[in-house]
């Protein structure tokens, strides 16, 4: 097996180029004052490590195809994680004024308009699958399903309903699982469906291993947020450090201890890259980025 | 040109039946507790004339189908109405606690749950267009792009804005047009563009009169609803008369004075008359429906 002679990071910055092109083109900047479309572009292009796209472009490499068309649902999922952001920092959820050093939409424009870029960015990620580059309709309607099953109810949302109801909650390993897998781990299960799916050719076998791939990182990913929360540093992680422990908000390390947590992602790790035992070298940008991912600082 | 020899109400309540048990079947029941989709439910089942979704149905009969296919996109565009109402009624937007003569949803449950049920509803709208029903690809995908491109910064949520930095503006006519034609015409477009769109076979002729009908339509119903704001009975209506004109919202009536106004709306409802005239009786639904619109009480 090989352990990916790509650097994560490497992967990652080649990535975010490529994706913030695309993003910039994706909502373009209006000719006369638009607010709305100002709050989405602020949101959106605002950095950002692009994990999910590069995930997705991850995936689209392993099943053998490197062009740009994995760009186009690279996008789509970077807009729903970015309409996640804005409203998970709205006053009535976490209340959060600082998301990447930068202040969050609901500060740096108005509430009303947080929500409503929130809302307009969802819909723009459908309009992007469906309208933008070059794919036939059966693939286009699997990747809008897709994407679709992984952020309602049944996914992200309904994980950030779960993850409102548990603060102040003692919840069992496999309860934070479960938030977990519908919170973040859905749309990181997206990505590497997505981008398997854009290539237009991806067998039942790759699908399934791939998959398997995405929902232990997607846990690695979580961990490490969380183990990030308690030891890094709010300059680095763009926010006050400690903020989840302090909200009482059931984590990893309080469950697990921190050792345990560290184990625990380790195990993850090795899940995620065993999945891939039958793919060569094109998987290797998935590798570095299971690497990255739980060895990130922020 | 026949005038419709099908009464609206009729044609509403056949509808109406008919799109509850269809969303009922779209949001299940959960079996444990589950406040978000509690909340969905209670959005999307508490009532509502359903008349997106019987533009679509009435759409689907004039190019000659009466079968089921349309309930799909009929009920993805109730989906799409009922999370911008919930978030339209949030403290932040307009502030509402009252819609339909029963607490809105974030007064019912909160406002985080109330923001949620409105993100999930408007993912579960695309779910819906891409899982049920029997279409071809083709079809689904182009109902999925017109319902996306309606709903999003360049259709509803676009006119939302508007809407929003317009409060204590003073508007022309067509300022005032073209908000309306983003904030409610946008989305009654899409009903009779889908409606059309899932029968499967519409020319393009007969999608470019349903257009004009549906442009002028989506205007009349705004111009009657600013008409009712002024004349209404609380009670009828489900919210405080002159709640719009209170809050120095820009009306038609405002502009043009009430009578003004309701020469308005007859000349509206004579033109999307007039643009169904080539169609026979099949499209008696659809004329009933400009008909009761226009003249509705609520």
């Amino acid at each position: 097996m090989s352990k990916g002679k790509h650097s994560g990071l490497d992967f990652l910055d080649a990535c975010q180029a490529r994706v913030d092109e695309e993003l910039d083109r994706c909502i373009e900047r209006s000719s006369a004052s638009n607010r709305l479309q100002e709050a989405m572009r602020y949101s959106v292009l605002g950095g950002g490590k692009r994990i999910r796209p590069a995930l997705c472009l991850g995936a689209a490499s392993a099943v053998g195809h490197t062009g740009d068309n994995a760009l186009v649902p690279a996008c789509a999922l970077e807009l729903i994680h970015a309409y996640s952001l804005i409203h998970d920092d709205l006053p009535a959820m976490d209340d959060d004024d600082l998301r990447r050093g930068r202040p969050t939409t609901h500060i740096a424009f108005d509430e009303a308009t947080a929500i409503l870029a929130g809302d307009a960015l969802q819909t723009l990620a459908f309009s992007w699958l469906t309208e933008t580059g070059s794919f036939d309709a059966e693939t286009r309607l699997a990747m809008v399903r897709e994407l679709a099953r992984a952020s309602g109810h049944k996914g992200m949302v309904g994980g950030q309903a779960i993850d409102l109801e548990s603060v102040g909650q003692k919840l069992t390993l496999s309860q934070l699982e479960t938030m977990h897998r519908h919170k973040t781990g859905a749309l990181i299960e997206a990505s590497v469906i997505l981008g398997a799916l854009s290539s237009g050719s991806v067998s039942d076998a790759e699908q399934a291993s791939l998959t398997e791939y995405a929902k232990a990182l997607g846990l690695a990913f979580q961990v490490q947020d969380d183990l990030l929360d308690i030891e890094g540093d709010t300059e680095i992680i763009g926010k006050p450090q400690g903020s989840d422990m302090a909200r009482d908000k059931p984590t990893y390390p309080a469950l697990l201890g921190i050792e345990g947590a560290r184990e625990h992602l380790d195990a993850l790790l090795n899940h995620a890259l065993n999945s891939l035992r039958d793919f060569g070298p094109e998987a290797d940008p998935l590798r570095a980025m299971a690497n990255y991912i739980v060895a990130r600082t922020h």
